[in-house]
């Protein structure tokens, strides 16, 4: 018997067939999020999940779907108010692809999945008590307490990509202002450059791009190869990662803290001035205590493994 | 059988005498907490502790004593680095009072107990997910979550009094800078007054007092009284309150925030202006969600019967 596990993000939905032992077991496949109409996007996630029936010998050898999706609530189904979805309001997320599709659907938000993913599968094994942070398109973050994962009365636990971290900061897409991931996701990487170069004029390669051209991988790449404006980003963005670290652990003093997603390709550049802002700022009592992971599972697979294993 | 049941604050400690029914059976013994060295303070504590024994006719109608103490841990027993507390590092306090006492002794933070007395007996009851706060001395925090306290990896989760809300703000007893509790504790309130009075020339009859005798007691009936600075340092701390608790909220999505201790007795002075606060702060998904609830159990019989709770 096979699942099917779905990764919703901001970009791409990457779909995978896992199996018993929790496994991808080949290459997902990937399409793109951004269909403005969801019953068009339910059409082409039910295309791709079909090659998935075929390619696992037929619908009685899969058990359900299970998907991670921004701001999806376990508990309803559905998709809230997702900022960095094309789609708006109140989704019924699960309903749809379920009856599209005539399988049991669960859903819960991205960042569960892949807290799931790395509690079953990856750098979290064993652990109790860590909190998975995806810096993402945008950030979320899954809460593992006492061995659950936390899902508040309503389903919603877990928003730590809006927490404020700065009070009048950047405009968020939530609708307020200076949540965390408006620095330290991907766009928030870009916004911190393009606030750089416009500020002064330090050299930089990032200089031969036009503004369109920037990315977040365009500056982890530029950070690799020493440019003193995207190392400033990284340094910029861990120190407010690391601030926010500390009052999350203040919350649920977690054994550790794993990361997930594209701005981790930075690697120390990002984990070092991290770990330095986090130490500065831990209450004494947690100083040197809690470990700074980074996932080790293969990209989008802990969020697909993590997703499966809601059927 | 009785259960004895300790809250310790950073001002006064509080003994009392638990039925079977969780209730206190009579009004608690107070001690003061201020004893600079701790085997004094544990002998102290143990000749209240023979009067509620003699209370109780005898040591074999005891079934042991639950203590709630600040920086206290559930795992170890121990008082670890409380900046409230007069005694520094850590200390062995379940071990000491267990062998002064010759019963087995069970400790967690005041404001865990408070919160399992809450759940058990007063304004959470039934609840799954909520959060309690503790205005005393210093903002303590007990986090419920799946119907359970979060005690994290090391036994140490809930320190809500230490999230910095002001980078480079007031210096508090932790060594650090800007947290909760050095504006939204008794003496934070009183810091505040101090501040306004000494910034600008507005009325108050706290000018009246000399600044030893300005307490947050004082500050309350002030601003019960209509005293225009009273007012706005509640406004102020209200503000701040609210701000924090929408960031609480993003982490766990409580169905409750209950708000315990000496500050509460202001009302809706401090309540109005934390709840506009909040709503401002929340995601839109929680606006108007989240009950802000003050304990209805008597003062200080929540921690007490928490305490007991944990025997």
């Amino acid at each position: 018997m096979y699942t099917i596990g779905i990764d919703v993000g901001g970009t791409t939905t990457k779909v995978g067939l896992v199996d018993k032992q929790g496994k991808v077991i080949q290459r997902a496949l990937v399409i793109t999020t951004n269909y403005p109409v969801i019953s068009d996007y339910i059409n082409a996630l039910h295309e791709v999940i079909q090659l998935l029936i075929t390619e696992a010998g037929g619908k009685d050898k899969i058990k359900g779907i299970g998907a991670g999706v921004p701001n999806g609530n376990y508990y309803t189904g559905e998709i809230v108010l997702a900022p960095n979805l094309p789609w708006k309001g109140v989704v019924p997320f699960g309903k749809m692809l379920s009856e599209q599709t005539g399988m049991p659907c669960k859903i819960t938000n991205d960042a569960n999945a892949a807290a799931l993913g790395e509690m079953t599968y990856g750098a979290a094994r064993g652990m109790k008590d860590f909190i998975m942070i995806t810096l993402g398109t945008g950030v979320g973050s899954g809460i593992v307490a006492n061995g659950q994962l936390i899902y508040g009365h309503d389903g919603f636990a877990g928003e730590l990509g809006h927490v404020t971290v700065k009070p009048r900061g950047r405009l968020c897409g939530c609708g307020r202002r200076g949540c965390l991931e408006t620095y330290a996701s991907a766009t928030g990487v870009v916004r911190s450059a393009m606030e750089m170069l416009s500020k002064n004029s330090t050299p930089s390669i990032l200089r031969q791009l036009s503004p369109e051209e920037i990315t977040s991988q365009k500056i982890c790449d530029a950070a690799i190869q020493g440019d003193e404006v995207a190392l400033k980003v990284f340094r910029f963005t861990g120190k407010i990662l690391g601030e926010a670290f500390a009052n999350f652990v203040a919350f649920s003093s977690p054994e550790a803290i794993v990361l997930f997603g594209g701005l981790t390709r930075a690697g120390n550049l990002l984990l070092d001035p991290l770990r330095e802002s986090m130490e500065k700022n831990l209450l004494p009592i947690w100083q040197g205590q809690i470990r700074l992971l980074v996932s080790q599972l293969p990209e989008s697979d802990a969020a697909i493994m993590g997703a499966a294993s809601l059927i």
